[in-house]
């Protein structure tokens, strides 16, 4: 994809706005804390918290939210329309600074976002626990103070648990199935990537978004699309699933095979004992004597046998395996997603339920399909 | 309060009763589990989680949710009453046992309820982080399988969600102001001390099930009681907050002058500089000669210190002093609950709105007044 002049500029001023409304957020956020009482000190702790763990990152999550909410509204939005999709956005980057600031703890990781990870702060440690369960609070006072009066606020207030306990339980899987210090391939399998990948990434990075979107546009749960009566929410699920999986082992192959330019960090999975599609995918066809090699140098603190391994990729032509599978990814989401009817795009308003497009779908996958980064 | 063979028998028939319901929640969670294609060794371990922490407490805040809607209800409940008011007896259960494991690696400690805390079991470590989480997220799997059909489902979801917030703003006030490894004595003050214990403990132990049980009892959140138009849950919330902090102040000084057969624990507030009423309520008349023995030993651990600070507490006269202030709390507490206006007890059925009594919050009282354990 080339990215014109204007592209860039318009990009980069989607970004600025949606950034500007985390200014409101933090500040609703911030007065709550100060009606409450709460001591100076815990404000500015509170203060940094936020600011430091929640935006930062790349934003994707929840500014298709926004994306998404304008392509089912068919026109672009209103300022108030704009600020409620907005929120939802930020409230799906809460959840994430939340999973990823507990995360860190139990990946003892070191940096993020290039920058150390809250917890290693001097003056954090373990207080970070705390801090990521009130960047979790946060999103229900958001969703309280700006969604309690409309008809879908129940199914966001749902969607936000269920989305959190699926991450959880994939977190679980993936904690147990791939513990730093103790590799043992034989718990992996394409099947066990496959299970985590689709909870710890999927549901929460690209069905969320779309799922809020949906609830903002007031799509019901089952309507008649085309001429059979369908759940336009399982549909989402059924294509976005599969694309969250795309993107999860589009990255994990990046770790492998990408530059520290093209990523933005040098790829750890192999030192660390990931349980990556790119060992998942070696394991599934290694002869006995590579599958001796793979049990002889996964997951250690060592460059040499990390050196071995990649060798070892090469041997067994995972880039070759990788476009396949990338190629068929494409085919199939791509496949997936003509099978909702297309319907005649107009503008709806206000509390007019919309109606399910394939363009949501279609920029998910047109910004992942060969990215390199 | 001596306890007859008959009360006896009804107390641990009670919690027999309530435990019962504990193997039916369990075995709804792990159905849940294997229904979502759970491996078997997650499944084992989430078995393990909930087993490990939930149960095993004095469940008093899980009981008294069953207690007060009976209360309320004037009569014995229907199996399904019951059922109902268990499930969310044993979702604040679920919170406390979120907060504990929790709290028990943020504050390092060793043991709870007499066995290893989760955290410190070797197989466990920092994976406890994600398990709390899990133990929160089964709270509202729980409330949306049981409660979402009822008109007071959304009240459910918001107390939780506002009480852990609450709770989680305590928690940080409480860690910043007393960390284990930084003892500065300037830092505390009884309107400090005031501000944790009703954010860390009063609402999630003592507004939460009386509230819980009022939304479950349809009472209105304004209703004419007596001859004025009142909001019952403010009413509630203004006694019960004042009752959370009595027991908690009780709690610390049993910590410093109760006996180990008696706390069932040895105290360990002084040497882990803990922010307790008895070093506020001493550091609030302490001449500087006497702040400048607290400098210097409180907060330590070493015993010759803590004993020279139990002796300064004795100087001061703290046991008369604590004396006073629950003579006075008491007081205080009976004379709000008797502004409560007195209603004729008469069962209500079903889906009728009950009427708030003076006795939930007498029982509560009973069970703390003088209370030696």
């Amino acid at each position: 994809m080339s990215t014109t002049k204007t592209g860039v500029d318009a990009k980069a001023l989607a970004r600025k706005r949606f950034e500007g409304v985390w200014e409101v957020i933090r500040a609703e956020l911030l007065a709550h804390f100060e009606a409450q009482g709460m001591p100076i000190e815990a404000r500015e702790w509170y203060k940094r918290n936020l600011d430091y763990n929640t935006p930062g990152g790349k934003l994707n999550r929840g500014m298709s939210v926004v994306d998404s909410v304008q392509i089912l509204r068919g026109r672009s939005l209103t300022d108030d329309e704009y600020l409620k999709a907005a929120i939802l956005g930020w409230c799906i980057e809460l959840l994430q600074a939340f999973f990823l600031v507990s995360d860190d703890i139990m990946d003892q990781s070191v940096t993020r976002r290039g920058q150390p990870c809250w917890y290693k702060l001097d003056s954090v440690g373990n207080i970070a626990i705390n801090d990521a369960f009130m960047l979790e609070a946060a999103i229900y006072h958001l969703l309280k103070s700006h969604f309690r009066q409309e008809s879908y606020y129940v199914n966001l207030l749902e969607l936000f648990h269920e989305m959190s306990h699926l991450t959880e339980m994939g977190q679980l899987v993936d904690l147990i199935t791939a513990p730093e210090d103790a590799v043992d391939l034989s718990k992996f399998s394409l099947d066990k990537h496959h299970f985590i990948v689709i909870y710890k990434t999927a549901y929460y990075s690209f069905y969320l978004p779309v799922a809020l979107a949906m609830y903002m546009t007031h799509i019901p749960t089952t309507y008649t699309l085309g001429s059979t009566s369908t759940d336009p929410y399982k549909l989402a699920l059924d294509i976005l699933l599969p694309l969250g999986e795309y993107f999860q082992i589009q990255d994990d192959f990046l770790d492998y095979s990408g530059t520290p330019e093209q990523i933005g960090k040098i790829g750890t999975d192999i030192i660390d004992n990931k349980c990556s599609w790119c060992i998942n995918a070696a394991l599934a066809i290694a002869t006995p004597a590579q599958r001796q090699v793979l049990d002889e140098n996964y997951g250690q603190k060592d460059a040499a046998k990390e050196a071995r391994v990649k060798a070892l990729y090469e041997e067994i032509g995972l880039p070759a395996k990788y476009k396949a599978y990338e190629e068929a990814a494409y085919q199939r989401i791509m496949g997936m997603i003509q099978q909702i009817p297309e319907v005649e795009v107009k503008p709806t308003y206000a509390n007019e339920p919309a109606v399910l497009q394939r363009q949501v779908f279609k920029v998910f996958l047109d910004k992942i399909y060969k990215r390199t980064k």
